[in-house]
């Protein structure tokens, strides 16, 4: 189940990277699950690493190697998340690193290793070392498709995003990318797993300021069920292949780089919602009139993640009563629930803290009754505002929890 | 759906206590939804309430009441909340309370109203003021069973418990009562519906302390998918018609009663639980050595309210990384994995941050298998400890909670 078809992407290659995706039998015979990425030399990474105080083997060696050394390969198997097991866990990733580099001739250290699937099961790391020379023969400029294909755990499509934009000054850049996740969903700085590359020359201090402002409106946004998984890492490359160069952060091509990265990542981070695990809505919570961001998260997360809430909206029901009740739960100190309205789509449900008075059962049905659904709170009481995205609570996402193991 | 059969209570008559319960054909025809409690001269009540800014009109005005005149009737409905609804909201809940008043010649400020059902529709006051006369010619002393029934929404059966007692000095007691709610529970220093009565003379600001420690250890001790009512409340009665009598909060006497008390709010609210929307499994999470209560709260909140740890439990599945995922996005600070051991029932599944050496796939199953699971998280890092008490998260729940207003 997913929210409307999925999106044919054609993706512009960017100069300096060279991607290949195998099968190596981690979970399932027969689908992609190994894949790896080659940055270019004189390339900078970025990257932003999940919150979650059980991280992951490799995200903790990621997160260091990233810091301290140039990075030239991701590695990156589904099937096994290499999560909750111990020292050994960093032992196998450190070893699958190892393998790559030799064959590569780089030092391990500039291979980040990056996991997704089970929690805590042994990473089969024989079969990812017996794979590596066919997966790195494979490399080549064009196989996004299939390295976004070979990422995917739950997920029923692959997700990736492109542009190419042109700066005041003639100067020429191109940004791509591919995401994955669908369920386990609510990154905090951080997300599931994507990987993002532009082609422009970006100093590394200036190239994290640019992730940490896209992650922040686009994967720090949305929440499937408010679970952080212990294995996300969100990553952005600039190869410096290409014509642009930005050294400025104030620069006017610091911000349509900044716009068009924020674009590609939104993308990503909606298409994630729209695939979530049993998903049949894509909702936007907006939370206008707060006092402060940080409230307006309050509101927008407790809406969002309310399986009272969420369960409505998989029945189309315009229970407003619902929503009302997870606003008032949020934890606003003194909310004046008559300065609180909140509409559906164009049609307003609650003005007063109780239902409005031209409201329509039959408006909100109309409203209830569309794929994409857009929730406006107003509270108010100051200038704030946020925007988060999630998706619906089905059976079908029970299905898929309960069955995953099996 | 519910986890075992339920218990079949034979309750102890409170000296003091009227009841009755009609069909006034609120929501559906044909079934109780019209509860009267009557409660003699000379009785004391404590009550605590939702927190939720979004509280009901029946809320607020029993909320009031109770702080300032004795009361004598509770006058409760369902099928409808009466929440959400604005000031028309209050004016039909204080119309029926008169109408009660006018038929037991009694003020309607002792009269305190509680609704439970829909939110958001208007409150039909007028087949409440219909069947009130039927209601208090119903009134008898022995109509426990049929008033538990009458409060029932989505919940499968009723809920009740009882108690008596003799203390050291001969003192005998009675404690009686009864609750609803399988749903949208998570309560906040209040509860769903719960009324309990005791037969012991006890003032008002003793019996608040009573109450709130009472509730403390139960009602908000549980939480099925964190929504917090707009209507929940709890109340205590003591009718003085008993031969104990507490003056002295620090007494032997006061001591036993707490604990009498005690188990009854615990037998109520484990049999919310137990009968709790889609429930399929009765789930005791507790968290061990931890810094603070706030923190073992905080740990213990995370894993029963994560839908991927109730889905796995819903598949008797021993997915043990989901759990160690919800603690380490918990918000602890500085929490050391590697002190952090998690065990089920009596099978230790992880220390030192990573499946534990001598756990076996197979163990973990046959505990998962059970009807009633204890989940024990040790921290390690203090002696704060605490309990809460879950359900697992099926598709009968989604289905449940899309169905509910068709």
């Amino acid at each position: 189940m997913a929210v409307g078809p999925g999106r044919k992407v054609s993706i512009i290659p960017i100069e300096g990277i060279r991607l290949a995706a195998v099968k190596s039998h981690i979970r399932y015979p027969n689908r992609l699950d190994l894949v790896l990425v080659e940055i270019a030399e004189g390339s900078t990474t970025a990257g932003v690493f999940t919150q979650n105080a059980f991280c992951a083997a490799p995200v903790r060696i990621a997160r260091e190697r990233v810091k301290n050394t140039a990075s030239r390969y991701f590695l990156i198997n589904t099937g096994n998340a290499n999560a909750g097991t111990g020292p050994e866990g960093e032992l196998a990733a450190v070893a699958c690193c190892d393998g790559l580099a030799e064959i590569a001739q780089t030092s391990s250290r500039q291979v980040l290793p990056f996991s997704t699937g089970v929690i805590g099961e042994k990473l089969p790391f024989e079969k990812i070392l017996v794979a590596l020379p066919m997966l790195y023969e494979a490399l080549s400029a064009d196989a996004w498709q299939s390295a976004a294909q070979g990422i995917l755990t739950t997920d029923t499509r692959p997700k990736l995003a492109s542009t190419s934009f042109t700066t005041a000054n003639g100067s020429q850049a191109n940004i791509s990318g591919f995401a994955k996740g669908s369920g386990m969903i609510r990154p905090n700085m951080a997300t599931l797993l994507a990987y993002v590359f532009a082609d422009a020359k970006i100093e590394t201090p200036l190239l994290e300021n640019f992730l940490d402002s896209a992650v922040n409106n686009s994967f720090n946004r949305i929440t499937v069920d408010g679970d952080t998984s212990t294995n996300d890492c969100c990553m952005l490359v600039a190869t410096g292949k290409g014509s642009l160069v930005i050294t400025d952060a104030d620069s006017e091509a610091a911000r349509q780089f900044q716009s068009e990265l924020n674009a590609v990542f939104e993308q990503l981070a909606t298409d994630l919602i729209r695939d979530a695990e049993g998903a049949s809505k894509f909702i936007t919570i907006e939370v206008n009139e707060g006092a402060s961001e940080q409230e307006c998260l309050a509101v927008a997360y407790t809406v969002a993640e309310s399986p009272l809430v969420k369960t409505a909206f998989f029945a189309s029901d315009p229970n407003w009563g619902r929503i009302l009740a997870a606003i008032g739960r949020a934890g606003l100190s003194d909310l004046d629930i008559e300065s609180v309205t909140v509409a559906l789509g164009d049609t307003l449900l609650v003005s007063k803290g109780a239902v409005d008075a031209a409201y329509s059962e039959r408006a909100g049905q109309s409203e209830m009754d569309k794929d994409a659904i857009r929730v406006q709170i107003n509270l108010g009481r100051g200038k704030a505002r946020t925007r988060v995205w999630t998706s619906d609570l089905s059976s079908e996402y029970v299905r898929i929890n309960a069955d995953y193991r099996s």
